[in-house]
């Protein structure tokens, strides 16, 4: 999205005084062969100083207005071509990741992740809607919360990176359709009610200082563009990410975050869907449930009423996180602690895992002397009924998708799947729930934050930017809150692996 | 620069759910044929709660970005193509002057004018500068005021008008290229000293947000573009004004300011330079020199010693303007109470009207019993002088910049003579004193502020903005302060009306 080129030029003379803007105006179409240039306002009010402070030696950062326009975002004295920054951000609606990036070399610098701070005013999208919509100011507090977040986010890395927050020129960022109004302060209220309205899916470029992101106030902040109300820049960056619209192989996208979407189609056609699957396979909604960080159980194997576990960063567990959750509710089942149904079996309390406690059936997955807080850590009835409904609902929606395309899970050449698992997402043990499809694994890729990626790549170059907005446009949404197939799916999906054995014949216990 | 479109459009249903800004889009396509459009982020923070608030019944106000491309300003709800204004700034060194226009119908609703606030700062351009140039935060101390000037004149306008501020969408500013570069706090330090370099001669685009214009907040604001360091905006305005550059005969335009700027051309090439006369045919530097409002003199007639005058508004006097001045000088020649050097005549005291006071011999205009404030009006013997070195650079600015081309006084069509005279200029007296050449009267014209003018015609048309931008390339300055014919002009400009008096064969006195 942008470029630095660094000038020499000389300096005015009374036979050469055309002004300051002219002069670099004239060194630029030399240097790049481009012929239109504008310069931002910022840009033109250091201008004078730049030039005399550098001796006639500047870097100016360029971004693509139009096809023939470039725009001069920002001069600098010197040669300052390795220090122009960019941001990727995915903004979730539960974590917001931020990848600082080095412009020249496209090298990743470095990344952190905040919990997104809306989440005190409602833990899914629908609840945002309803906080920012139901009260005065309720937009705004949550527009300042995830600007926050960000701002954050570029402290810490900043610092941590030894690199100066105005070298920063340019942001992408991607999201949920909900979390991109948010971000950009734009009135989300119609996207909760039929017929499901966002104020907008292609987003106006704007300035850092618009809305108060701590970097060159005039770098520019793109969104990635949403499909529809419930299909978001994030799921766009995902396609991106994966090249899903760039070969004809048919290709499938399955975000698991805090709703399950999920793409289908190729280089000629796209068609999505979002499943409502609520935020369990994050961590959301469950006793222990936690993100992919440290102490959160990330693995699990159950053998003979033996369990081993392992966490992240070797701690001493703190919570499970969703490749945990997948593990946990594939061991559980395998080993006929639940059953179909997912029901706790207290009948095979072997060795007193399966306990009852504040009036519920619980697992526990580690005892008090082996996790952090000195406390049990346990699995409850209510959260393997919730990863259930999750599970069903993902499965229910791709199945739904397949179909509306009349193909079969065969004719897909590959299965991207995308979320916040953290490293690690066991390809067969999501079968084995019934979460994806029984095909072959080796065609089931894990791709971690596909949106975070796609953020990055539309970063690094305008033509995956006008890609992103083709896309948004080609792809055909499928409502399925009102689509019976995806109901009569769902209440089919509601059983481990699936009440149809034959979708799911690998499956051996 | 812009204009109003009103639409009413179908409310979305489930079989047609795009957003609110693609709906926006599809209508104004249809409606205006125009293909690309883009949307301010302010008119998208507000479209949700507008289009459901007029019943999809909405008021778009576009400006034109690029030869495609639209940009959708602001939205509001209802038919409100009657009430998009647009202001036209004069941003004079001494005096600036604001005008409201209702854009539908072109009209001038209201003008307002008042006094730079930047002269208690300096009191022309130069010393302007070294105050911007010379101190921490000089620049934005004065950018700050030019900003208060216009502000409060809004505030006056819009209050008397019963106009809605935020209905205003669009500000054309021309003024001279520092009041310019001070308007937009470009830095204009180097425009003082050789080569005479300014920061910019073309200037971007901006919104009345970015520097703090009360008026709708993405209203856009266009600086009509200068020519050089000290020929500005207000010049190229003016050649707007006067259809300098639109037809082949050549006509001069002399715009008396707090400069003298004059360009001379036709459509195919026009030259200009700066005479830097001085303000006082503005009053300035003069002691009893006040702009043209009420209670100024603005004719002078003197016989057998006996002195009728005419003030603005027919209040008593409080002191006199360019017009009474240029008048001053005239009949104060013509009735041999100065010499043709400028000096008094006390000789020539037959009514006691010539005085010496305070060490300096003066003449009084008015006795204390005529003067709004009940002292003597008089003219002083510097004010004379200083009026004679006035007059004399410019007139010497005028033979240059005719010699340079090689044409003579009589190959020009029309001499038009700008400049903050009131309603008012006697082209007999002005040439009398040797300000104007002495050709036939018919030709010269009065245009009064044709800066304002020019401005008016720039934001009532982007073909006259794409027009400003071609003079300003196409016009060749010539640097007067390095130019030995017009130092050797001035010189001998300095006399009454001129010491060659065959330039002046109409002068009779």
């Amino acid at each position: 999205l942008i470029h630095s080129v660094y000038i020499e030029m000389e300096q005015p003379t009374l036979s050469d005084n055309v002004s300051d803007a002219d002069r670099t105006i004239r060194e630029l179409r030399k240097k790049t062969g481009h012929e239109y240039f504008q310069c931002s306002l910022g840009c033109i009010q250091n201008l004078a100083y730049e030039l005399r402070e550098g001796m006639w030696k500047a870097t100016f950062t360029l971004s693509r207005q139009s096809k023939d326009v470039w725009r001069i975002l920002h001069v600098k004295h010197g040669d300052n071509t390795d220090n122009s920054y960019g941001l990727a951000v995915d903004i979730g609606t539960t974590t917001v990741v931020v990848q600082l990036i080095n412009m020249k070399t496209g090298n990743v610098i470095g990344v952190e992740g905040n919990h997104n701070l809306q989440s005190r005013y409602g833990e899914d999208v629908i609840s945002r809607m309803i906080y920012a919509c139901g009260r005065e100011k309720g937009l705004n507090t949550l527009h300042s919360a995830i600007v926050k977040n960000i701002n954050d986010l570029i402290d810490t890395l900043t610092k941590e990176k030894g690199v100066n927050p105005r070298d920063i020129h340019a942001l992408v960022a991607a999201g949920n359709t909900t979390m991109s109004h948010l971000f950009l302060n734009l009135i989300p209220c119609s996207i909760r009610l039929e017929p499901y309205v966002p104020t907008a899916t292609i987003y106006p470029q704007i300035s850092a200082k618009d809305i108060g992101i701590d970097i060159d106030p005039d770098a520019i902040i793109e969104t990635v563009p949403s499909i529809s109300s419930y299909v978001g820049g994030d799921i766009v960056a995902g396609i991106l990410a994966c090249g899903m619209a760039d070969r004809p192989e048919i290709k499938v996208l399955i975000d698991i975050g805090t709703n399950g979407e999920i793409a289908v189609g190729n280089n000629e056609w796209l068609v999505c869907c979002s499943a409502s699957a609520g935020p369990a396979f994050e961590g959301g909604g469950i006793r222990y449930g936690m993100r992919a960080t440290r102490g959160a159980i990330e693995k699990i194997f159950i053998e003979d009423g033996h369990i081993s576990y392992q966490t992240i960063g070797n701690a001493k567990p703190r919570g499970i996180c969703g490749s945990g959750l997948i593990d946990c509710l594939y061991e559980m089942s395998r080993n006929k602690i639940i059953d179909g149904n997912g029901s706790l079996d207290s009948s095979k309390n072997k060795d007193g895992r399966v306990i009852e406690k504040d009036g519920e059936v619980q697992f526990i997955l580690a005892y008090p002397d082996e996790t952090e807080n000195g406390q049990e850590l346990v699995i409850t009835q209510s959260d393997i009924d919730h990863l259930i409904r999750s599970k069903g609902a993902i499965f229910a929606a791709i199945k739904s998708l397949i179909d509306y395309v009349s193909l079969s899970f065969q004719d897909i050449d590959t299965f991207y799947v995308a979320g916040g698992f953290g490293s690690f997402l066991d390809i067969k043990k999501s079968i084995g729930i019934g979460l994806l499809p029984d095909i072959n694994p080796e065609k089931i890729q894990f791709v971690g934050n596909s949106s975070l990626m796609g953020a990055r790549i539309y970063l690094l170059s305008t033509h995956v930017a006008e890609r992103a907005i083709q896309i948004a446009r080609m792809t055909t949404n499928i409502e399925l809150s009102n689509y019976q197939p995806f109901m009569d799916e769902y209440v089919a999906a509601m059983f481990l692996p699936h009440t149809d054995r034959k979708l799911f014949p690998s499956v051996d216990y």
